[in-house]
């Protein structure tokens, strides 16, 4: 049953909403007004009708919809392929210990956390005040805020946490950090960077075999939709064609 | 500290077994033997010797390397790439509902697990008796088995479960099995198909029109690897060009 | 030495113009207006005012050019990645007899053609006649009009002229025409064939497997550009996703 | 009519070679030896038996597969959907003269000297010598050697040519011969590269930058094959994923 607090994802034929559900309060679309109270107290699959008799399907936004289309955005958000990916790769899993800097506006950060629920815990350093209330907030959205520890500071200030199990860093000049962040990781945890541009991928490498990195791996995933018509099937005309290149290691 | 039927990432320079220690048995590599003895009681990041001087490093596998190294296989397992798309596309997190079929040998069921936990059910439906096995195996080694119910069936006899927050199916000719399926789906819910030719991909866009499901989507995901060597950083020669096409919609 | 009826490419800092050269007429940008007068007589390279003082470079358009910027288009032209690499698989060189229906806006007639010369020609088979008209035009902005005879006709036609080296079919429904086609090809010759969707590869596969054809290859060829800063090097953040399916076979 | 000196395509329906007809003279296969004096005098087209009465069918091979079967190779050859876009992007055209170096095994070369034909030119420069021979009689195999002018040196030494239409330069550090390049190439001629890794484009970039080029792009070409079954169409398990990387620029 849907209550006060709520995210809901109001979907017509043509439009798609994420929105708050607030008690006494109304939400406004071109096809007429929603008043949340007709919400309330409803189920996800039900219908609600604007004041122009407008019909609207209530669902559950998926955490992938969240990350989409519902979370307030300061920064370009990690995209679902590489944050899915990134969150395997590492191994997330309950109960572990997680590094992660900077938290952007967390859209890595909550799938992250959707994978370290219920005992894990990640670690966020970001040095940008807005971006962590934005990316905590954001994570409420997704009720993951319990599993994320902000810290308002960057990776060249001493890090107090110790022995993490994984740690995941998407700065600009991430290789000023990764001997600082060494001393906290523990012996054979995973790293993992995402860079925009091949120059930084050679001085991440460069500083990962300095300092004795092993299985290093540099990949990029790539992510190809088509047209759904099933008598003219083919792919979509354009596509995102570089989002960030991942580079994963592990302490050696 | 490592116990009795914990599974290790043991791992040399050259070499990386994923194992199950058994209290009193022992281990052989062409580098020598490992009694579990030595490794019971350590941490992961310790290291341990075979008989002939050899050191390996004791690590905790990553549900990845699980995955792709540490599982037993019967059948072609869905890659990284795509099972963790797969799962936070369809929006996996802890108490939801999930239908699954076929489980394979459990690759993305454990991805799927993983997002669940704690509160999640995934209900595997599967008509090989030895793949249901394996794959609840393969679960134990993840240590999240508690969150699959396994079902030695296939779709279509009646489904008995209901009111399903999401659904996966991964069988030959999945069309067949898609309005018994949508019986048991919440309205709204979403449901993801993995086909490998794209003459799977035009049956079963048919049949979700057919059945007036909504946002369908059609899409791949390419994983391109490259030489981690920093002054000659370059794409792999060769790299997986096909495992399957996702589809995707929702019970509209 | 540049002469009345020639193309040219005028370039300035920020723009690019593709133009023919008319004795005392003038053509206008809006930097000012050039005399082509002016242009007469002076060679490539050299610099060209215009009545407002703004300098044009004046360069000799390369076919590349001439096809993406320079040519009148009624249709979708054939890219050329997929132009070029069409040209090299069906083995087009001087001397060869070559079939193309249809012909578009000559786009890839363009690049067979230069592969053929001097001695080679290109039947155009194509019902469209304002199609055959501009394309044959654009085909003398490129000085390759001699090695093409245009048809106004369709495939379904008797085609009078034989022993045909090579064909390139690039129409909606191409497996109405092979059976055609096949009769006037030497045996051993190539065919290729161009389609947007899949189901239309799977129609071509079946003809050319009931024909007899062999060397059946399907294949598609993207291109990918990076935004060419050294010290920032990556991908542009799109790309074409698609342009069209190639088929290519032989005469068996 | 063949006759001696050709080279021919000898086809079974599992066997493809590529070979040069000598009078006189046998050509040995797994399933019996063909005499050259049984092709000569045939059509392409028609077959013949080796003297265990297996027949191959007698067809001339493409520019194509020339390049890709029939030419010897001492080094990595430019792949065709390389080389094809690479001609038809300098704008290769009969009357040009083309600077090239180095030559490789001259698959390149072919598909440039086609474009070329008949009053096109090529000044390949090429320091070893082994190649420029293999080259050479690769050429010979196409029937192109008449637009290829060989020079034993690399480009440190001062290159005597003047007034190139266009360049195309595939050695190891391209970046320290641009300057004595940019001396003899035509003001607006296209200029291309072919490196390996993006520490080569990055080098290749900066040289460009201070050398006024203008125009420049980087850009790499993909190929993906499908297996050619109808009702199981799919793309191949696996693709050649990274051949090189293109650089293209113009004199400015």
């Amino acid at each position: 049953m849907i209550k006060e607090g709520d995210t809901v994802h109001l979907k017509s034929k043509k439009d798609s909403f994420f929105v708050i559900v607030k008690q006494n309060e109304e939400f406004s679309t071109h096809k007429g007004t929603i008043k949340f109270n007709d919400i309330i107290g409803k189920n996800y699959g039900d219908t609600v009708l604007t004041h122009k008799g407008e019909e609207f399907l209530i669902l559950k936004p998926t955490l992938y919809e969240l990350i989409m289309f519902g979370i307030k955005r300061h920064t370009q958000i990690i995209y679902p392929k590489d944050s899915a990916y990134i969150t395997l790769k590492l191994g997330l899993t309950s109960g572990m210990k997680v590094l992660e800097s900077g938290i952007g506006s967390g859209g890595l950060t909550i799938v992250m956390a959707n994978a370290l629920n219920p005992d894990g815990r990640i670690y966020a350093y970001e040095k940008e005040e807005k971006f962590l209330k934005t990316a905590m907030k954001n994570l409420q959205l997704a009720k993951l805020d319990h599993i994320v520890v902000p810290h308002l500071q960057d990776l060249s200030e001493p890090i107090e946490e110790k022995d993490f199990d994984a740690a995941f860093i998407d700065v600009r000049e991430p290789w000023l950090y990764i001997e600082n962040v060494k001393k906290v990781l523990k012996r054979g945890a995973p790293i993992g960077f995402l860079v925009p541009t091949t120059n930084q991928i050679v001085e991440v490498l460069k500083e990962l075999k300095r300092l004795d990195f092993i299985d290093i791996e540099v990949e990029e995933i790539l992510q190809r939709h088509y047209k759904p018509v099933p008598d003219r099937l083919r792919p979509e005309d354009r596509m995102v064609a570089h989002t960030g290149y991942l580079i994963f290691a592990k302490n050696g």
